[in-house]
């Protein structure tokens, strides 16, 4: 959809709903969604129907117009579905819920038929969700406008899915899952509204304090990125992108009928727009409990609080293994403090153990000590079953506690029924409670991970002064060679774009080969350059070390070689350049390849034979700003290398770092660069080097 | 514990249990043991307490030799616990459990304590339980010989634990995870039985289909090995090994006052007892339940049965991830079938969506007709609620249908208390349900590791004909230099275990130098030898590709840089080494060290200076057979490169694997050897060198 997300809150916020099409027809969606609004909903139910006079005893309209309604729901055939919506524009009905399905999903037939109806939608200007859509609900409003399941518990948490199922699934479960939800939508064929309105309208929405979302694909992934980016600093997003395998990418194109991008390319769009994204249903659920809980730690120390050993070392695991976690270091004043409110046999230190016959009194003194600890910006807190434990008081007296540090608190509940009534006030306390202590530990990490994300600046890519005519006359060798992939010959791309090169050239004499090496101070590498042969390595097609006194005749080799191996294939020369010193140098790979969502992306890894190998690659958005870029050589695990493990050189960072942001412009300037690779870019201490290139170009996309 | 398990399975089958120190002090273990025991054991209960007539209503007896008792049950303060043992044996029980504390985790007075309980108890040839342990349960006999919680549920899977905190907590949390127990121990100081007893005693129990552990060590590494290799080929063992991580070590260790060796070595433990190991409690968990159904895939296919689409491509990518999984691709014949019995709308392709208006019927049909499917190994059902399918009727529709096949089955049961029905059937008919669809499938990939372990063959590592006189002898040197290190000076070593090097030889002055380097085709490599000077390239120490005719001048020049850099260095000479190629080789490690409960690991990985940045490196037990070994290579993530990846020539395997065996084997031998590192190992086409070696000797070792 377009600009403006107010269209998309009146969803949610209705005092009428119309029904369009509903009927008493047993297992028909006409009537189980009026069912449901008529059972709870706080404003007014209009079943519309022409051909009845009363739907489940409410009097029944003739059409949409006579309704006066904030929001339609049609649940009409689908042949009648585009003159409700007529009619709604018609009536100045500018929120639409279409429940109908046999739209996109089934076939060329129902394609059409979307899109006569998102163009009658957008005509009107209409928030309309679906078509195909299980429907939408708003705690606040006892409102279930859906032909599923009833209304879950409330809360500050809205989710968006696009799978209906997935949304009975979880409203089913939420209450032993200890979920509140405040507005929910199932999707359904994202035809007008799509996920990016909906992170734009609940980021809006002061009832929303967290966001959740079942994501099979993005509709435009750059609006996403930019409506995410505002809302993110206050409203965590928290995503499943599912199909990031290969086998589930062809199974929800199946489902959906939607083109996914690749996954390396949702990876980079969901970190640009600072969406938490998680790979399970469990963990999407996770980290939402946590982070409705609203805090956000202002350390990465963890105090782990227990009344067990055994679950104590388990969490510290946990802690062990998180990214953005670490046991806390106490002071010795909280140690001190420990030491004299603790029994002689309990663990003072981190992990803290208050030992079997703790009360809930030496369990809240323990952690008002530690959460007091300037280096603990967050806590667990375990509990397994003891003789001694009051489960009835305990909840309050951990929330209460975690609320007067205003620390953020996980707990693990370690049992099942004798754990019951706190369980409950963890959940009516906002204190996301977990059997597991893994799982605990992940919750905060979802926090951690928030406040990296709520502290980022978000950089404008610095401007790069590029002769750009020249790369657009380079690209379009291609028109002229009727084909579409271009390799060394196209190197003066790295010049256009200040990215280093080693020196050289491409030549097509050997005399002229023999003048360049001239130039060049020590021995050669000599590279045959044909769009023909890929693999020039294969058929002997590369030299290294070739002195100035051999070059000519290395030329000549080097072509014949080339045109016994194939001999239709164009020759446009031989490639003279310099030899790096590779000894204190590190084959790095920058890339790039364009998504159908998320257009030009930039990858930086660890090149040479690696990269296909261990595949130690990072990819982002293009273009980068530099703070961007130089975080990609820091997330790659071979990152050490280039800051000078073991004793080596670091190599110029700077360098390599400008090398990814200019050419994370180039491909971002030019939409005809359809897929580059510069492997191996070599990093030295004394700067970079653009050492070979593949490209492909797409004719059209030409400028 | 010593040979012979008969011992440990008597304490889950008493006719007769005594209670030492059973009292009725409120809040007291003797009274909690007691009353556990006396609500619902089915055998005779023994208080006996000299100090009184009765306890809770139950005449007490003076003595522990009155009792004629299967098992005694101790629950008296420390100090006493000794005598109580010594009656024991007198009067000839043979089964202890010692539930008092205050032993070998308190400090030096317990931990003497404790050497006197192991001591008598050994010398009557007793099966002991603790001390400092909760107690034993069987659920057979609904005996609860602890002071925790009420019994579990009945079940298949027997269960040991380092926690007691954690036993209670697990049998709390037992019912609503569907969980269900045979014979339970809460292992405490581990004194005189340890885990390899009962891996041992549960192997041989035909009541026990799965054995669960929870541990924070391993007492004795190659004995639990042993043991666990007889088990394991019919009883699953599944662990938690805490302490993984080093912040978690140091938790366990300050726990339980055991010295916990490396993770590396409990992780190639266990992979060599063919152990299981999950790292959180709900994989834990996850992972028994599945393979308490008893079966296991005979394909790695997977099919995928849906009445939601969005959950199947959830399920889909989780199969997708993991290692020993993929969707199954489904014969003709059966896509054919589903095409006759599905409606239109439903896809027939794995994920086959019987889609939203199935009933149990479809669903069944649809699980029928892909269980026949002979790529299809197990199955995962996902159901989200609807209206049409009948939750009391899907459990034993499903059930029914996986035991017509023999396949494994897990479920999804996608939502709450609508789905409870069908949970209740599936806990009682075996078949693992969860809610995240990543979870059931983390379950079957269980029982695919499983069916790995079980088709396992264990080989003897092939004897190896060697020098271990001449190693002997230079091992020795240490002890005349006073020194703990030997560096190239010993690489004879490898000689003496045919282990190839380079050609090339220590020498002691430049004319020598020069006569190896004239016996060696090619430039050469020189090298300071002193085992005073760790970092031999720090200080100019090393010279690459030194023509010949250099040799004597550098001879020199090496031996003064290393003289001013450190005056008072005992400089050996200077190593001559034959240039290795490495165009095509790859620079690989292997390396060993000692562990505390494991002894002699070997590792191998991806050599020089990836080896501390990427870690990609692999452990086994030291010896290896040539099988292993093979893994060994297969496992890193650089092992494609070994294998001839891009293009590249294969290195020599074998040689490869030949290298690590002989290294394992001389590490085996010699256990004087603490730590050794021959990195790099080049793996060329041609065969192998050892290039480098350092290694630390433990001169109160030596043979």
């Amino acid at each position: 959809m377009t600009e403006g997300s107010a269209d998309v809150a009146g969803l949610f916020d209705p005092d009428r709903v119309a029904v369009v099409g509903a009927t008493e027809r047993e297992g028909s969606v006409g009537r189980a969604v009026t069912e449901n609004l008529l059972d709870s909903y706080a404003g007014t139910t209009l079943p519309v129907n022409p051909r009845r006079e009363t739907v489940l005893g409410e009097p029944c309209l003739d059409g949409v117009a006579e309704a006066d309604a904030d929001v339609a729901v049609v649940a009409v055939p689908p042949d009648y579905v585009l003159d409700v919506i007529e009619e709604c524009g018609e009536a100045g009905v500018d929120n639409v819920v279409v429940l109908t399905a046999g739209f996109g999903e089934t076939g060329a037939d129902g394609a059409a038929r979307e899109r006569d109806l998102r163009e009658t939608a957008e005509a009107y200007d209409m928030a309309l969700v679906g078509p195909n859509s299980l429907g939408v609900m708003a705690t606040s409003l006892s409102m279930n406008a859906t032909f599923g399941p009833a209304l879950p518990p409330a809360g500050n948490v809205s989710f968006m899915s696009q799978s209906g199922a997935f949304v009975t699934a979880v409203v089913d479960w939420a209450l032993e899952a200890g979920l509140g939800f405040n507005d929910i939508v199932s999707l359904g064929n994202k035809s007008v509204l799509d996920e990016t309105d909906f992170v734009r309208a609940w980021g809006d929405d002061s009832d929303t304090d967290v966001i959740v979302g079942y994501l099979e694909s993005v509709v435009d992934g750059r609006g996403f990125v930019a409506a995410a980016r505002e809302t993110t600093p206050d409203t965590p997003v928290v995503v499943v992108k599912s199909g990031r395998t290969d086998a589930g990418a062809q199974a929800a194109s199946s489902h959906t009928g939607a083109i996914a991008g690749a996954d390396s390319a949702y990876e980079a769009g969901l970190d640009a727009a600072g969406v938490l994204r998680a790979t399970s249903v469990q963990e999407l659920f996770d980290s939402a409990r946590a982070l409705a809980g609203g805090l956000v730690p202002d350390s990465d120390g963890v105090a782990v609080v227990t009344n067990a050993g055994g679950p104590g070392v388990m969490a510290t695991d946990a802690v062990g293994d998180a990214d953005r976690l670490r046991l806390a270091s106490f002071s010795d004043a909280t140690i001190s403090d420990l030491q004299g409110t603790m029994p002689a046999e309990a663990n003072v230190y981190n992990p803290v153990d208050v030992i079997g016959d703790a009360d809930v009194g030496r369990l809240q003194t323990a952690l008002d000590t530690t959460l007091a600890d300037g280096d603990v910006g967050s806590a667990v807190v375990i509990t397994a079953p003891t003789a001694t434990l009051d489960f009835a008081a305990l909840g309050d007296a951990v929330a209460d506690t975690a609320t007067d540090h205003d620390v953020p608190v996980a707990v693990c509940l370690m049992g099942g029924e004798t754990l019951a009534p706190a369980r409950e006030t963890f959940r009516e306390r906002s204190i996301p409670s977990y059997f597991d202590p893994a799982r605990a530990v992940a919750g905060l990490e979802a926090l951690a991970e928030y406040r990296d994300i709520r502290g980022r600046r978000y950089e404008e890519p610095e401007p790069i002064d590029a002769d750009r005519e020249r790369v657009r006359e380079i690209l379009s060798q291609v028109e002229e060679r009727g084909d579409n992939r271009l390799g060394v010959e196209a190197m003066e791309l790295f010049d256009a774009y200040g990215i280093p090169t080693p020196e050289g050239e491409v030549v097509d004499d050997p005399t002229a080969a023999a003048e360049v090496a001239a130039r060049i101070d020590g021995d050669v590498v000599m590279k045959i350059v044909s769009p023909d042969i890929l693999h020039k390595s294969d058929i002997g097609g590369v030299r290294v070390g070739v002195s100035a006194a051999d070059v000519a005749d290395t030329y000549e080799d080097l072509v014949s070689r080339a045109r016994s191996y194939q001999p239709d294939a164009r020759i446009l020369g031989v490639q003279v350049q310099e030899m790096l010193d590779l000894d204190d140098g590190v084959e790095t790979i920058v890339g790039s390849h364009r998504d159908p969502q998320f257009g030009p992306l930039v990858m930086f890894g660890l090149g040479g034979v690696f990269v296909e190998v261990l595949e130690d690659t990072t990819f982002r958005l293009a273009p980068v700003a530099a703070g961007e870029a130089e975080q990609m050589t820091a997330d790659i695990d071979a990152a050490p290398l280039l800051r000078g493990a073991r004793g080596r050189t670091p190599v110029d960072l700077d360098a390599t770092v400008d090398a990814i942001r200019r050419v994370s412009q180039l491909v971002a300037d030019f939409p005809s660069i359809v897929e580059l690779d510069v492997n191996p870019l070599v990093a030295t201490p004394d700067g970079v080097r653009a050492v070979d290139l593949r490209l492909t170009v797409d004719p059209e996309q030409l400028q």
